[in-house]
């Protein structure tokens, strides 16, 4: 497997596309429309906020998606189109408009929308936009589509690979947008993904569940799960692999590198977060199992003491072994260990739950770097777990104290 | 029931004291031990974190309790003594100084500290302080204990009631520190309440968790539940009334009082939450059950985004809804109700799920205030909650940025 260019256009068969139409914004730097489209008919899935409230594209992608099948990603910023009215007549609407302008049917559309919530989405706007945005779809259309998804995010989020099925070559790729209400299960984040590989709705959705669970759920930004979040993969078969069909050696290949994918751009997601300065990776090992291990890890990510510790360069471990404390796993304390890691180096700040001596420049030098690394053994098994979160930083509530006026 | 003055030396038979001794700083305007002891013999009882993590002082303080019985608190700031060397070893020298100097038993004792986690107590300078801090105990020395335990605290929380059960006049007297780490079940919070009301321990113990459960538990500043909350209360006697030791009518009038002091405490505790500007109140009705309300209100005031939003006195009730969301409670967002209402007036944002249109400078005028009600009702029964919280600030991140150093 290795990481090539195009994003969501690497495979073959996948077009792309953005546009800034004024959705929230009269920043006409500001894409607000993406588009993605195969050739041909795909093999679809897609995975949900687990959140009560949900926006309504879900509801209709969900509707859509019922035959396991899709061509097209539409999806809008600036607008969440979420707890407001005519919510899903109106995404219905973004449907059919782009349905129309293609040729295929509505029910072959994925649709997301990303932004504020509460709003009536202007779909006469969105509308406006479909022929020109449908006009722009090209083979390198991959970045203009992950800029339009982006909301708050600084970076643009994007990633291709390519492996062998069946002597097959194939492709996955991807875009991604994060930035704030992201916690697991999931943030206000999208994420589309396309690849060539030949591998039916069923295992698509096997597939696309198990990357997430290694990826997009074990990130955390600020706790808040999102009303809106959703992860699409299509697969248009043009590879010309034989179809994966059932839990077999080239569905685990197929497997791996959606997961690689995935757990890049869950990366670049917390790397990313609203205001962050560090992205922060804590790796819990030793654990009696992995389910265990990623309580730890995920209680350790969204402690906002410890976010705030790091913001500081401060190696304050007591704030980690307390968020591993009300995890809600049980663990003997007196057994932790605890470092911190980067490219400056490592130290051991806890070992048998209680403190080590260590040179405070040392470690303030370590933690100073961008990528962080919190390093847990619980010394109880064999198990182990990563989760990614960032730091909390003064523009996180500068961002988010007037996000929405 | 009426609210008086006297803090914990409200009711007969309570002295206090504070001192500074320098267990953190040399700043001698910063009390660091605080003494509470009663004349005679009390029933007592405490609660404590449910943190898998537990300082010391926890240990030896439930160890002590054992029988039941107590005649004083002792504490200290600037150090948590909670994975720290010597820890249970350092709670038990602290009890045995001030056993000795008041001739009493070590295990009449209540151990409790707070402050920085994993550095060893500095036992000598706390037991150096034993003897003036014991000749320092008086009738009006609430204020000088309640100051002593104070950390990031800004303002001291003290309160007393009194109130008559079988015809005579009881009181109960309660201190409290708060700030940072502080979320349900509990946070790096310490209260400490005296009572001359007869009480056996087995109803002390009853009325405390009863009273913890509907005040301290409903609050949280930063979702941290830290290693060192207790909360404890004693029992002396002294006010004569016949001893409560069933679930009776004086119960009942003894245990509304405690509820009122506690959720007086724990709102002190929110306001003063580490660099808030606001007291966020969140009352949840027409839930289906009290369980749910609270497991909702928790959710909103617990929620980074809401807090950030409050802190920008910004309207946006789609966090709110949000938060709702994924707190785990079932509920049909398309009934839910949300207001916003402070001393400047009251503002319906959304009904049935759906937003209303409001003026965003009244909105504004509302949320400005210092104390803020987000008011929420889920038209599915009669059950209902509230939690307290607060916003987040610039002033959290500075503070919690450099704790330690």
């Amino acid at each position: 497997m290795k990481i090539i260019d195009g994003g969501i256009c690497a495979a073959n068969g996948f077009k792309a596309s953005g546009l800034h139409v004024g959705v929230k914004t009269k920043n006409k730097d500001k894409k607000d429309l993406a588009l993605i489209v195969s050739d041909k008919e795909c093999s679809a899935a897609a995975v949900y906020t687990k959140n009560v409230v949900k926006a309504a594209p879900l509801h209709v992608t969900k509707d859509n998606l019922k035959n396991g099948k899709a061509k097209v990603v539409f999806a809008n910023s600036g607008n969440a189109n979420a707890c407001a009215p005519l919510g899903e007549e109106n995404a219905r609407r973004m449907c059919s408009a782009v349905a129309e302008e293609l040729g295929v049917c509505e029910s072959d559309v994925i649709v997301a929308s990303t932004g504020v919530i509460g709003q009536t989405l202007p779909i006469e706007i969105v509308e406006g936009g479909v022929k020109e945005l449908v006009s722009k779809l090209s083979d390198d259309g991959s970045n203009d589509a992950a800029d339009a998804i982006m909301t708050t995010d600084l970076a643009m989020k994007e990633l291709a690979v390519e492996f062998e099925v069946g002597g097959k070559v194939c492709k996955i790729g991807g875009i991604a947008k994060g930035s704030g209400m992201i916690h697991p299960n999931m943030g206000t984040m999208l994420a589309f993904l396309t690849t060539d590989c030949a591998i039916s709705s069923e295992m698509i959705k096997l597939a696309l569940q198990t990357a997430t669970n290694l990826s997009f759920n074990r990130v955390s930004v600020d706790g808040d799960t999102s009303t809106n979040d959703m992860a699409s993969l299509m697969a248009n078969g043009l590879a010309g692999n034989d179809e994966i069909v059932a839990q077999s050696e080239d569905f685990n290949i197929f497997s791996e590198a959606l997961n690689a994918v995935c757990i890049e751009l869950a990366k670049m997601i917390a790397a990313d977060g609203e205001g962050a300065t560090h992205l922060i990776t804590c790796r819990v090992g030793g654990a009696k199992n992995e389910l265990e291990a990623e309580e730890i890890s995920k209680s350790v990510i969204s402690s906002t003491l410890t976010k705030a510790a790091i913001f500081g360069a401060d190696a304050n471990w007591g704030r980690v072994l307390c968020a591993m404390g009300y995890s809600g796993v049980e663990f003997v304390p007196e057994k932790v260990s605890i470092s911190f890691e980067s490219d400056a180096g490592r130290v051991a700040v806890c070992k048998n739950g209680c403190g080590l001596p260590f040179d405070e420049g040392d470690a303030k030098a370590i933690l100073t770097e961008h990528d962080i690394i919190i390093d847990i053994d619980l010394n109880a098994g064999d198990a182990e777990c990563t989760c990614w979160g960032c730091d909390i930083t003064y523009d996180y509530i500068k961002i988010n104290g007037d996000y929405r006026t």
